[in-house]
């Protein structure tokens, strides 16, 4: 890729500002009162499209948040590669912990970032990444060295669940045919540590209600006498747990893929220094599964995580009263072979079977998806692992993540295609907390080595 | 007490509407963006003091919110009765819950009032049954038949702790000097089955925090790997009530009080319908601490309610997030015998105990108060169960009730009286709940019923 580095660095502040321009649009797809804004970002996406050298560029209508498309086909027997992003973003909650406004980016220098970061929510998870690509794109076709054929889908409603995508990849297998995908939508073990993600967890979210009495009531003319809503919502959720952190939903674990010696024992070559962790989060100690490593409770071993609990009365002073609700959105992450829908179905069954008598209990399974493995032996793979060791100078380390994309099964699926993860995103980046940010030092990397990406998959093609 | 039923059925519609005046108000002492309110209802106590024949009244001021003192002193040779009141009320949230405007009270017939009942915040708690008494007082001084010495003492702290309270009685030991402390802030079996209370529980209540990572996390890539706050308070707080619900705090069971088989027996007595009360909550079950019934639950013993909870994502849809933080309100009821100060601090060493080495844990005490019982010996109240005889026709229970009012243990310690809770609310009356109400036929009984005990106190005063 002739030039790419002085192209780079001409348009570095034109690059950054652009996404700056993304970033301030608050296309919170988990909050109905952003729905103008979530819109309004589909348009932008199409727009940097079209001028990133698309042919053709669409917004597709779901039943929900459109979906973005675009493509540039130069030549039916060169290979396609297909971009998947969204431009949706986490809600900024909780706000008061932000040093800056969410969605009034601003660039400052950290400690990992000397060159600097841009703040903002969505900067890194996924605008930022996403955009890597379209800025890639354009180089391409700004310098004519587009070496095969291209197709972007972005969608809006990822922090959701993609809840309308699959339709949409089920119903247009020719519009999407494709040889590879490519997603920047997870991370790297450092700067100087490339990676490439080899592994996602699956989800399932769900919210769980807890009635005790139809009123709320005064607590001591009938505490003691009542169930308790929250009282008993606390016993149920500490009982999925035992005493050595397994869960104990039966046959939770009845599927859950368990790697070998050799296998944990290369997973533990990759670095990673557990004061550092600890200091980075200022905890005294790690909590997991008993029997397993942070890096394997966090990646080849699923978990329950309650992300939300309310009830009674949390405002100012003191209220003595016995609420009728209690409420918990808890979310499972999965490991390949746990079927999401099923893990969700023993869920609903054991949660309703240990409530107490004295109480209602209501299930709400709200969305989920399918973990995920990369084979290292495809081209995809190797095309990735070229590109890196061209602009980083390092072999990327395959890692397995813990997060969850939950399509990307669902891609393999309908598209009979593999999917590869170049995250360029650090763990620092506090994607979904506040203060997330992405360094602009990785955003420019991003930008320098998805298009020998490009190069090197056509090439292998080819032979 | 001559006419009393005349004079009442004569001004029975200013009695109601002046008590409507003073519900309007929203004297919410929890939430100090209501300070104004409260103070305009301290105001309007005062006015109403006046009117009704007392010879000083003035408003008190604390470090909190003001006590409205009024008293009319006829001989210093006869009795004294003080009587105390609140005029703050709990907050009326869940607020989307009423039927009404809180603040805005209205008059409906209900099925245990056919009469009507006065649907507001503090209808019951305590403006409704705190003016009985200064509508009695008209009466009285109005029809000339006061028999004795008069205090009023109406505070606008209760539902806080009475944070003030006790420091001003230390301070007023000869202001405040009785013979008898009367009170209305309970309430009755039913409105043929008289009741006077003669035990209320103790109160000890308290905020936690527990603390993981230093901010919120993405689930995916921490989940399992870290001490969730939210999984964490919860195991803790389930572990606080072992599989029979008794309390697993150590030495919170040390000096409670065992009732003897007799007094059990006695209690027993009590008209209590199990299915009734089942079906007014809409339970299927009761819940509680094994080996006790229903109404020991909620009187003889002592309890730990969690009153409000919250953490990570609550709003709409889904986040996948780690919270850094999670809260809890968390009250003890106490009874006689069980110290507040002695319990509150088992319970903070013992919660800071059982936390993991992987998350921080804050134990801030917010208020409490001692449990108290009145014997039944004493002439206070025979005076009282005289009075219900002559109004209701039939002798009252007496009855230990679940609720507390902190500071009648402290009245006596220091002004070295009894206390009579005439109570004449009802268990429907929904205090600190969604549509609180109270009878008007209740209102007026309490109205017609306190002279009669003016009257014999001081006739047994006498002798």
């Amino acid at each position: 890729m002739d030039h790419i580095k002085s192209y780079i660095q001409e348009h570095e502040d034109r690059f950054v500002n652009e996404l700056i321009q993304l970033l301030k649009i608050p296309s919170i797809s988990a909050d109905s009162a952003y729905a103008k804004d979530v819109l309004k970002t589909a348009e932008a996406i199409k727009s940097s499209l079209k001028k990133a050298g698309c042919d053709t560029v669409e917004i597709c209508e779901t039943d929900g948040y459109p979906i973005v498309y675009g493509e540039k086909i130069i030549n039916s027997n060169l290979p396609t590669v297909l971009v998947y992003g969204h431009y949706d973003v986490q809600p900024p909650d909780p706000i008061e912990l932000w040093n800056s406004a969410p969605f009034e980016p601003i660039i400052e220098k950290t400690e990992l970032h000397p060159e600097g970061a841009i703040f903002a929510r969505g900067a890194c998870d996924d605008k930022g990444q996403m955009y890597m690509h379209v800025k890639a794109m354009e180089f391409m076709t700004e310098t004519k060295q587009l070496p095969c054929n291209v197709k972007f889908m972005i969608e809006g409603e990822e922090e959701v669940g993609s809840k309308n995508l699959s339709t949409f990849v089920k119903n247009n297998h020719n519009k999407l045919k494709n040889d590879v995908i490519l997603i920047s939508d997870t991370g790297m073990i450092a700067k100087d540590v490339p990676s490439i993600t080899t592994g996602l967890r699956g989800l399932s979210y769900l919210e769980v209600e807890v009635t005790g009495p139809n009123r709320d009531l005064h607590s001591g003319l009938y505490g003691g006498a009542v169930a308790n809503p929250i009282n008993i919502l606390t016993k149920m959720i500490a009982s999925l747990h035992d005493e050595n952190n397994h869960i104990t939903i039966p046959g939770f674990y009845d599927n859950v893929e368990e790697l070998s010696k050799e296998e944990r024992a290369e997973m533990a070559t990759a670095p990673f220094n557990l004061k550092d962790y600890k200091n980075a989060l200022d905890i005294d100690a790690v909590y997991g599964e008993a029997g397993y490593t942070t890096n394997e409770r966090n990646s080849i071993r699923p978990t329950l995580d309650v992300n939300g609990i309310w009830g009674g009365y949390t405002g100012e002073g003191a209220k003595t009263v016995i609420a009728s609700k209690a409420y918990a959105k808890i979310s499972m992450r999965l490991v390949p072979n746990q079927d999401w829908e099923h893990i969700t179905q023993l869920f609903k069954t054991h949660f309703e079977s240990i409530a107490p008598k004295a109480a209602k209990v209501k299930v709400t399974p709200h969305h989920g998806g399918q973990g995920y493995v990369t084979p290292i032996d495809n081209i995809g793979y190797k095309a990735a692992s070229m590109a890196y060791q061209d602009t980083f100078g390092k072999t990327p380390i395959p890692q397995r993540s813990g997060g969850s994309i939950p399509i990307v099964a669902l891609f393999e699926k309908e598209l009979k295609s593999k999917t590869i993860l170049m995250g360029f995103g650090l763990d620092s980046d506090a994607i979904h907390s506040p203060n997330e940010h992405f360094g602009i030092w990785n955003y420019l990397k991003g930008i320098e080595t998805i298009p020998y990406f490009y190069k090197y998959f056509t090439e292998l093609s080819k032979t």
